[in-house]
């Protein structure tokens, strides 16, 4: 098992709908967290990535204001992005960073402010990380390109609406439990089916929803990880993908080729397989996505994954739980925080430290974070000692 | 002398004022002149940073429409960014990629297309840079920082505007060569002077053009690069740093304090000092930039960077060569392409390729790359085998 490069630290703000703090504020709650789990100080960081999408918030290039906000100057730093995705690429970054050689414990900072601007004009900027040459200015947004997904699904393998509201209702489980999530409340099926339509067959409880929020991951090599932590996450597995945004060069809607790309690359990196993950975040900015990333993962053969979550095979207790924090779907979705919420989740698993939503004996965990409807996938897999 | 990772390909679109070309088209060209220059293939590049300012023109997250375009997908691929530096801020990632054992083959795509919105409007997008809760909304421009710079410099050690202008005339004389600059006409010192003000001291010959452009550099491993070129050029030294943005915080106007830590840090990594540079690019945004970066890269002392520019020691054939290729003052300034071009120029330079204007036995060369008015600077020093 490859042990050159470690998590140390992780710390999340809460994620909001809308709150009155800015970037930097966001930041702040997120990194002093991180600090005191990792029991750092703001000069021990000697570089770090800030990873965030552009344009929800006026601030341009906000490396230089947060990293100073945060007293982690003037080491290194710089905006990093791939949209959805982007802090899962900052702990990639982070990796390389840190196995050349170039840093020893670099902070992966990971927000977005969306509250600043209206829905539809979020709407407008989601788009425009579409190609805006050929298919922005035509009018397709995320909820579009996910309905597609979602037809093609059903229309192919009979995925049902049902199938899609039961990834929903086990959100809502965990999303009780998780306190600094969005949505807390539990719903049904019902619920799911009767909420309003925002793209067929996507009805608004199957799609997440924008937040203001940060999540930072403390990343160091084997000797400082060693030092600073009796439990320190090992970096086992990185992969990432990318392609081209348009629809019309796709060969299929069923499935997303950069998540099995960028997955298969992370195996083939930890040398194992997805039956030895013991517990997963995937990206379920719709509930049809999570059900398309059991099988991009390989959790589930083509067409299988809503038999994942109609057995609650995904569930705790399950052969493989997913999105044991809410995921997106619960949590809120600050895009460049997503990522690195995600990879503080597992590595909250991977320690032990996640009370009743605990996976016993959790050993292996992977995190499945998608940029735009298939533009840029980044998979993590990470294990304990 | 450090001999792990290497450029092994460099190429650039020209240089426009207002082209009819969209970024794909210009990233096209530098990326093809680049693939010429190192005899590879698309398919053999395994990952690409794609480096540019965001918000000038409409195409969010562009790396993946580029990448496509490109056809080096579904290689992963990301957008990096530290304004004005995002290029070399690229080619040090690259560097920690390929070092890290990550990938073999890296391209770093440095683009900006700014001519699409008014020099107002790109002014304004400037200024959000900076700190948008404490100065921007107060009105302060790039030209604005720069020319505080100036009179900071002025009444500190008597620089003069004859002095800044006669950076302008060497800018000339070498831009004249360059085919893919803007500006290529000789200048005179009395031009420079008679040209009108912009922000005091700064007149309209002192400010460089924001422009349209793409520039490319391809690094590998010692392995490949080997086989790739019998002239690699190795990546001897790299340095970062990064600062907050308020003025109120800056205890001095006459030195940039990110370009003294990186270039220190490059110093250290290449262990040389800058006596040992034989030529080097520096970020030239304005005159008074290039006399305060002789000073800050330590090949004059504080106070003294004028002297070298009145004794020509800037020049080809004197002590040290800076800005062979015109500068961005000649050149024009397509934000995210700047470092890339800068690295493209050394290149050539370490290599003997530039003819008339050739450093003879150049050895090692230097670049230093400035991001908005001293948010972030990264040095990239280079030597031929």
């Amino acid at each position: 098992m490859k042990k050159d490069v470690a998590i140390v630290g992780v710390g999340q703000s809460p994620f909001y709908r809308k709150c009155g703090m800015g970037a930097r504020e966001l930041c702040f709650m997120g990194f002093q967290e991180a600090l005191k789990d990792s029991n750092l100080k703001p000069e021990q960081i000697d570089a770090s990535i800030v990873c965030s999408a552009a344009e929800y918030d006026k601030q341009r290039s906000p490396a230089s204001v947060i990293a100073d906000y945060l007293g982690i100057t003037p080491a290194p730093s710089f905006n990093l992005e791939t949209l959805c995705a982007s802090s899962s690429t900052g702990v990639r970054v982070a990796y390389s960073l840190i196995k050349s050689g170039l840093h020893d414990i670099v902070a992966v900072i990971g927000f977005q402010k969306m509250s600043e601007i209206t829905s539809h004009e979020a709407a407008e900027r989601m788009g425009r990380g579409g190609d805006i040459q050929w298919e922005s200015p035509f009018g397709v947004t995320m909820p579009g390109y996910f309905g597609m997904v979602a037809s093609a699904h059903m229309a192919e393998y009979g995925t049902t609406p049902e199938q899609l509201a039961r990834i929903r209702v086990k959100s809502s489980i965990y999303g009780e439990s998780n306190e600094k999530a969005v949505y807390r409340k539990r719903i049904n099926v019902e619920q799911v089916l009767n909420s309003e339509i925002v793209t067929s067959p996507l009805k608004v409880f199957d799609c997440c929803a924008n937040a203001d929020g940060a999540a930072v991951v403390i990343m160091a090599n084997a000797e400082k990880a060693r030092k600073i932590t009796d439990k320190p996450i090992w970096v086992l597995g990185l992969g990432g993908s990318t392609r081209g945004t348009a629809l019309a060069s796709r060969l299929n809607f069923t499935s997303v080729a950069v998540s099995r790309e960028a997955a298969q690359a992370a195996y083939e990196m930890a040398g194992i397989g997805p039956e030895e993950i013991d517990v997963a975040e995937v990206h379920d900015c719709f509930t049809i996505a999570e059900i398309v990333a059991y099988e991009d993962c390989g959790f589930a053969k083509p067409g299988e994954g809503a038999r994942l979550i109609d057995e609650k095979q995904t569930y705790l207790g399950g052969r493989i739980p997913v999105n044991l924090d809410g995921g997106l779907l619960s949590k809120g979705h600050p895009v460049g925080a997503t990522g690195a919420s995600q990879v503080g989740t597992i590595t909250r698993q991977l320690r032990g430290e996640c009370g009743k939503t605990q996976v016993e004996e959790a050993k292996i965990g992977l995190i499945h974070n998608l940029g735009g409807p298939g533009f840029y996938n980044y998979v993590t897999i990470l294990g304990r000692d």
